[in-house]
């Protein structure tokens, strides 16, 4: 079967917000599978913050994706024909399959998925990379304790809503930062935060010291920039800061924008981790496993903004996570 | 017995490095010291980095010094007379007893020294706060193992002689960060530092990767600025900065330099953590009792600049922090 494949690759090493021209649209035959291997037709891709850092050259925590690269991107897909001992064809699995409408692989890192647990999206989203990234780097690096305060920044993407999700379900206070009225309404009526701050219409330091009197505990942080330093300021004794992004940077042209007020971490006797969810990848069935409990349960909504424009769509659609566009996961159906 | 007392008082609030017209020499009788009160007549000074930053108002881990307020310092000093059960005659004293001839005290927060162990000089700073900030930042916050690379900088001065000094003890490879050739040629040769880096006539970032091929493990920082960037650009996986001070940002007098790539504790998993030894009060025996039997067995070398200049050369004694004209443990003899 001849599978006419369509792809983006990384044409330019973009400065600020991907262009247009960053990306090259390709078309090709799809290998036939060889032994051990199976293929695979993408359905849907999931669209991250961090891909725009792998986009950047130098040293992060995965290589960067060279030009000419077909782009790096998880997602989910039917598989279509197998010569492998796992994966029959019409298999549903979970990967990272890149930027493209087909892709050939050897199964690594890939899973398959029961959709009588959620649908795809779901487990793309509060079942994948996004809701494990939440539950460990909330538990297992931010420590929150009942009665505590949680703050988390782009509380309304898709990390941020499972992150304050999770940390009501722990017992602790918990207070959103998104950028408009609409996602901080959502945070407060539908996901149950105890408050929500507009750093694009507020007054971030001053919402603070009045929403968290007694400081912010625990600051999961998917932002960095003005944000990060706006929470430094008002760190409860003993803070943990997770550091699990830095969205507000990772289109900076400049040097970067470091905490100028990062002393407070001695102040406060803080501390600052930076996590990488990788790191966790024989635990995510821990992980997967208590967030499927609480979707059961209704403890925790599940959030997923589908775009429908297929793989022509994405350059867009990837820039919605830059513009502050999206709200849950940001998936691209294909 | 009238005892009439010279004083420094913070005169106004400096705005870099202290000018003389930043402080105001007082003179006036020294009260009786009443029930449960002793008089204390001052005998050495100790001057740190971190009196700079007491001078500025606003929140810190400790109160401001008030305008008009005798600057705050610990030393030594001889008790002259005595209303307390527990001070008399001549004992020999350590406590925060400002910057003054003379001190009223009430005993709190007061150590009687012992002078058979090590003279007075020595107690306020590798037996004192120095070597207690060392101890504890070291072995509680970095946590080095034997055979990791452990970075201090400020290298050369109070705090990181003993650092250094103490990583080796424990095994790992230590390279000093400090000002000028006179500096690092006496952590290599006399403190037996693996090697040292001169940040004045050096590229830091290629001589860190050079002598850390495989990333640093344990960062002590005194410093900040361009020095933790470098630092934080050379991480090993998994590492750990302690933030003790940021000699380079205390007479600041912009905003202050954050670093600019923090998103390498992401890249590396590591740790930034604020550290302030008064928390570690109850354990403050420990660490004398350790370092005191290195400074006997001769593994820990003490070094202290006692300067002889008496009150009048507090202003121009206490800047030599900030022009890094000292050597070890600065000290002012009065």
């Amino acid at each position: 079967m001849t599978l006419n494949n369509t792809q983006y690759r990384l044409a330019a090493r973009p400065v600020g917000i991907p262009k247009p021209s960053d990306w090259a649209q390709t078309h090709e035959p799809t290998p036939e599978a060889e032994d051990g291997q199976f293929r695979v037709q993408v359905d849907y891709l999931s669209l991250d913050p961090a891909m725009r850092s792998w986009m950047n050259a130098g040293r992060s925590y995965v290589p960067p994706v060279e030009i000419g690269e077909v782009m790096r991107a998880a997602g989910t897909g039917t598989v279509l024909d197998s010569r492998h001992p796992d994966f029959q064809a019409g298999d549903t699995v979970s990967g990272v399959f890149g930027v493209q409408r087909y892709a050939v692989s050897d199964g690594k890192g890939v899973t398959k998925l029961d959709l009588s647990l959620a649908p795809a999206p779901v487990q793309l989203g509060t079942l994948g990379i996004s809701g494990i990234t939440a539950y460990f780097g909330l538990l297992d690096i931010g420590r929150p304790e009942a009665g505590q305060t949680v703050v988390v920044s782009a509380a309304a993407g898709s990390v941020g809503t499972i992150v304050g999700q999770i940390a009501k379900i722990k017992g602790c206070k918990v207070i959103g930062i998104a950028g408009g009225a609409e996602k901080c309404r959502l945070l407060v009526e539908e996901l149950g935060f105890d408050a929500a701050i507009d750093y694009k219409n507020g007054d971030l330091r001053a919402e603070l010291r009045e929403l968290a009197p007694k400081g912010v505990d625990v600051f999961f942080d998917n932002v960095g920039g003005e944000i990060l330093e706006g929470v430094l300021a008002r760190l409860a004794r003993g803070a943990r800061i997770v550091i699990s992004g830095a969205v507000s940077q990772y289109n900076s042209t400049g040097p970067g924008h470091g905490p100028a007020n990062y002393m407070n971490l001695l102040v406060s006797r803080a501390s600052m981790t930076g996590f990488v969810v990788f790191d966790y990848a024989p635990r995510y069935h821990e992980a997967v496993a208590e967030l499927a409990a609480w979707l059961e349960s209704g403890q925790l909504q599940s959030r997923e903004h589908v775009v429908e424009g297929g793989i022509e769509a994405f350059p867009e659609t990837l820039n919605k996570l830059f513009t502050g566009e999206n709200t849950g996961k940001l998936i691209l159906a294909l």
